[in-house]
């Protein structure tokens, strides 16, 4: 049976979803994106609203980009903001929010919802709704091209639904910032409010799903480790004294030749990818410095932490072997976990009820990429909690992380409907 | 015995330098630089001024940055410079002059002198007298950090030396852009002004030898060339279907590896670097696309060209290797040739005799790196002429190509003294 | 129900065994192995034997070595076999058997054994049976490792207790050569046996089973294929003028390093292995030859041929890029099939009943590594039949492949048993 | 002036070499040889013999090869020489010879020949003169393919012809084990008869130069050392697990592919090569072993051992990278040491006058190779000493070190001739 549930209207979310895809913001610099929450928030009945440093642990933060990015983003975000106030809490980068709700005895139930955007140029196209009906993204270079605004959306409207609600619980949702680095996901994990929660959901939207379909679980996203890597080693003249240099070039090039061939492993899939090549030094310059970010991904978390820990072993020894050094720190990271069985029954039964706007339902689906919502499954499991991963579905006229990616303003409620049955199933 | 010769004062020559030093632009960007030089020329007697694609062959350039760098640097020349008819000869980087001086029957002698500067940024410190006497670097980013400042008032020092005196023949300056890339002795050397020279000369100030040591022949410049390479494959989710992709990565780094493998050769000295590598996609996805700078020379012509040719073969079959294609052009290029010792000794003897000013005499010297002057050197030997590359020592406090290198200022005469003292002995 | 069955008695399998046990003979060698099976096959009223290239396709075999290998071995078979007349159609290794019995009209029912040993060196420890009873190899370093020799016995004495049924139908045993390289099972299937077969069983002994146990189909065999690397280049003084050389040890180890560097696949488990390694001139010389094996395995057979043809393309260009020709061939291959649901179901049910000597039945193994009993398997499928690949359980005091491998000898009853029970079952 | 001598016969000479020329016995099994010499040396009035230990410092010998190797060429040498208690001294491979002469005070004077052959198979052909002459190779797959036993005649002959000579001083023979491998110079500079030798003479045969023709000095060597290197790794299943291995392959590959890299050296010539590869696990087994032999070489020592220190480098951190571990040991190695001027010149100046013989003179001749003469004219240096290397022309059908080398025997006897006089010349 579905909760009796009163959802705010589509206009609503409609334009909630619009603001902030006028307001793309990547990973750690969400600032407007925090501070318009936790404005949102507090013309609510919500009762606490914890911010940045009070919502995750700066101390675990990864991918944080270095201090010329975010003082640009800060600062555009002071322009076009009237929250200084908590612009004043994000500052370094410590974005993202928890909201609050308590009414009695009763479980914990969390909702994770990420945040931010994606460093691509959006399109500007007739065929773009976002560019034709003008909201399109106000930052050049960056877009909401994965759906995170509507995920705020559906954040903000269940939250919205659950205080209109009858139970008995506490439920909480967690703004986490910096998704699409992996980044964001530990911090979150390892801040003060995950510890109590019994029942988490997570939520994505599309994922090639049609509006109408919900994917009550969605497991198999791959272990994932990112480690940047910056070499470092002595320039000198290529012509005249190669023999005085300490070859970066070429400790990175063997480095990255031998990350590739990582063997195998028989217990199941892993991967590695070598991306953002970078030596400046001119050709006639033995180069001193070689940089890069280096990928693993494992089927499972000790699958991901063998690549990852060979990966480091052939960093370390291609330094060495031109005599160079090399300094590695990992910039985004996410274990493998998958759903609770009893949760995803749980919101498939809900979804099969809500005949009106669920056309069909995918008990099981597979993500095959990498998600960091594993760090907070991890961590509710790891105290005897359960939770899952759903699905809400989305005609996309164009694949997720292009310039064209839209959603359909339809699932919007559709998720809305989806996530607050389910929470208030799990309260109740 | 020494020529009489009338050159200009030390004043004018320091003014001269500082203006130019001023006025740093990289190869093919000369644009300001060649405006000004054609103006002070058509303040002289000279009979002839030869600019842009009259001076050069605008076909056999190399190392031309594109479009939008040549453009922001003729915007910038454009707001600087009250010759916008010159700059309009050198649209597109077709930058360069050659200046003539006939004077009845004799022989033809030329000197060449290059123009362009080096993208360093030059140092604001307490030490740096560009700083402290107000001349440093105008162009952010770009700095003239290896004399070519003082080469031009070489050339035009000399030039004007040459017109207050008695001979018979034809004196030609070739003010040469883009040697620093080694790309623009070639299509000087292919331009319409080489063909007749029977005697030519070059210069260049420092090396590391003192203020007052004059050398009179500079050889044993490595031949070299540069080969810019562009991998492109296709991208592909690193994740969910790293075999979808072609990697433009591993293209790279299996052809850096390799081009250091390149076997030594019996018959001399090889060299060999790789610079300038740049992938940008994300480590989550595989690379479509990766470039690089690859440099290579040889103690003769046909050692370079070993290196070269077997570059090519490394860097097209490690693009095979993995499914990817490979475009490599050519951006810098000059070969071995050596100076003639009849010219040598006719230096060596006239600086001997200039006991003012010179104070020790190297007759041959050796370089090491690389030079383009060789371009011209060759097509002038083809035809049967001879010629040197004159070293003139200047106390320099730090090295070449570093944000504190500077000239000694009172070494300006010298090489003017030097310089026209051989060319009218050559003329005579 | 269990088919009525009268299987030779326990010490005549075990005599049978042992003495193929004394004669190992590695792939394409078995020259006394294939002539003394037809031997046994004579004593019998087998309807048809047909022997060497009338079982077989020659031209389809892989991994054969080379003439002085066969010679050595064929001679040696000479010396201890009195059936000249069956050796002189093995000459050039083509070895192996088919055995046909036909009772009216029925279905045809073929059961494949490998028959080949392993170039390993027996044990003569204490602790090791063969020894102590006098059964060690009569070959120095060649030895049944793997346990053929125990198929061989399962193919006689089950071939002998059909013959001894009341039954409609064909049964054929296919005594297959080469199976350790993966290199017989391919001419066997192209051979003129196969095409009639309605079912297919395949057998293996241990596989860390214990005796008593029975795996009614064992799947997830990889798909394979190994390939042989030759390059070749041209030697040339290292000292003297190591450019006249071109370096095939360079293009081995280029290609080596990426070999292993193939992308992983996103739809399943991929394997590359180089081994087998040689180089023979001094490090004085630039090698003009260089060889290896590589071998790639897949999930599926496609997957296989992903790995395969990449690995050609890594081999042919590794070869380009250092001047060098590279021969490649393939010395063994197997596709992936696994066993169908009917007949395992039907192997376990039998093997269930006979609860004298099967203690327990698994009714799905997998065996991780690769078999090419796939390719018979494979030709069977075409044609609409079935089959499956069953495990007989052996207490075995180590590894396969190692020098103290030996098998419980109860298991030969337990073998003939449950094979002939299924053969019978599906003749009927 | 030529001093008077009293040369043995010239078919005393050619008897002596083909003798020799048909007992080759490679590098560190030169038993029989080194029983013969003492033989022959015992027939004259020479005042000392050290024998194997005595000779050299068993110590420092590199290249020694494994026991087997030893035994079977020891054994070879038992059958067919009546010297066992000669070669009773040299078992285990401590061969070698050094002869003194003494006759009242005066300067020392040392002759070093060496004597060890090549594993090389010797041509049968007809045109080969030790085939038809009957004094081909008595051991298969060895031969005197360089000319050492000719450099015993010189070596016989020359001390022969002092023993018959007036002079005050002493003279010394080293007839010297291992030159191929560069491993007996090292041990017999570092022996008890080296420290007090004033002027060392050495000699080749050939090298180009044709019969008549006496090279005064050769210089320019190449600086050498060559390293023996095992990877130890752990093997594993390449189908069922690769993970668990630890692969010997990879590291080898990763290696060889990076010594190729290391840096040319803006000092001089340097060269690298790989030889020798090896693993021997077939393609199914992740690799547990791996070895090669490194060599490199430099225009100076310090050129080669920047060379050897790189390589280390690059062996230790490529077998990091696999977890593997590596054994590197040198197994040959020779300084760049030239010869003297002073000495030089006398050598010249005499050959000059032997008219009769030598019908030109070099100078100064370049070799490019690598010659271990160069540790013990080190050694001699390093006291005070001063020596060079003489090359002795002779006509040679075809290259050093191919199956169908020979001399002209005719230069035995100028060879004895030069060396004869230079030496008493020296010791006069």
């Amino acid at each position: 049976m579905v909760p009796n549930i009163n959802p705010p209207d589509d206009e609503y979310l409609t334009e909630l979803r619009r603001e902030f895809h006028r307001h793309p913001e990547p990973a750690w610099r969400e600032f407007w994106t925090t501070a318009r929450i936790v404005d949102e928030l507090e013309q609510t009945d919500v009762d606490e609203i914890h911010v940045g440093p009070d919502a995750i642990d700066p101390a675990e933060r990864l991918g944080v980009p270095d201090e010329a990015e975010l003082s640009y983003w800060f600062e555009q975000a002071r322009e076009s903001t009237d929250r200084p106030d908590v612009l004043e809490k994000l500052q370094g980068g410590t974005t993202g929010v928890v909201a609050v709700v308590e009414k009695g005895d009763g479980p914990t139930v969390g909702l994770r919802v990420d945040i931010d955007a994606l460093p691509i140029e959006e399109s500007t196209g007739e065929s773009h709704l976002p560019a034709t009906e003008g909201f399109r993204s106000e930052h050049d270079g960056a877009m909401h091209a994965c759906g995170h605004d509507s995920h705020v959306a559906f954040g903000l409207g269940t939250l919205e639904t659950i205080l209109e609600s009858e139970f008995e619980g506490t439920f909480k949702v967690f703004f986490q910032p910096a998704e699409e680095v992996l980044g964001g996901g530990k911090p979150m994990a390892a801040g003060p409010h995950i510890d109590d929660v019994d029942y988490l959901l997570g939520v994505h939207v599309g994922l090639d799903h049609p509006t109408g379909e919900v994917v009550a679980g969605i497991d198999e996203a791959l272990a994932f480790s990112k480690l940047g890597v910056e070499f470092e080693g002595e320039s000198a003249h290529a012509g005249l004294a190669p023999n005085q240099g300490r070859n970066a070039v070429q400790a990175l090039v063997t480095a990255a030749g031998n990350l590739y061939g990582i063997p195998r492993h028989g217990d199941g899939s892993t991967r590695v990818n070598v991306g953002n090549l970078r030596s400046e030094n001119a050709s006639n310059v033995v180069a001193d410095r070689a940089s890069a970010d280096a990928e693993v991904r494992g089927e499972t978390t000790a699958l991901m932490e063998y690549m990852r820990d060979a990966s480091v072993r052939v960093l370390n020894s291609a330094a060495e072997m031109h005599d160079c050094s090399v300094e590695t720190s990992i910039k985004g990271q996410a274990p493998r976990e998958d759903c609770d069985e009893e949760v995803v029954d749980l919101v498939a039964d809900l979804a099969e009820n809500h005949t009106d706007a669920v056309s069909s339902v995918v008990r099981r689906g597979t993500l095959g990429a990498s998600e960091d919502f594993t760090h907070l499954l991890q961590a509710v499991k790891a105290n005897g909690g359960a939770g899952t991963f759903v699905g809400i579905g989305t005609d996309h006229p164009s694949g997720h992380h292009t310039p064209t990616f839209d959603v359909d303003e339809d699932s919007l409620s559709i998720g809305v409907a989806v996530l607050s049955s389910a929470a208030l199933e799990l309260l109740a």
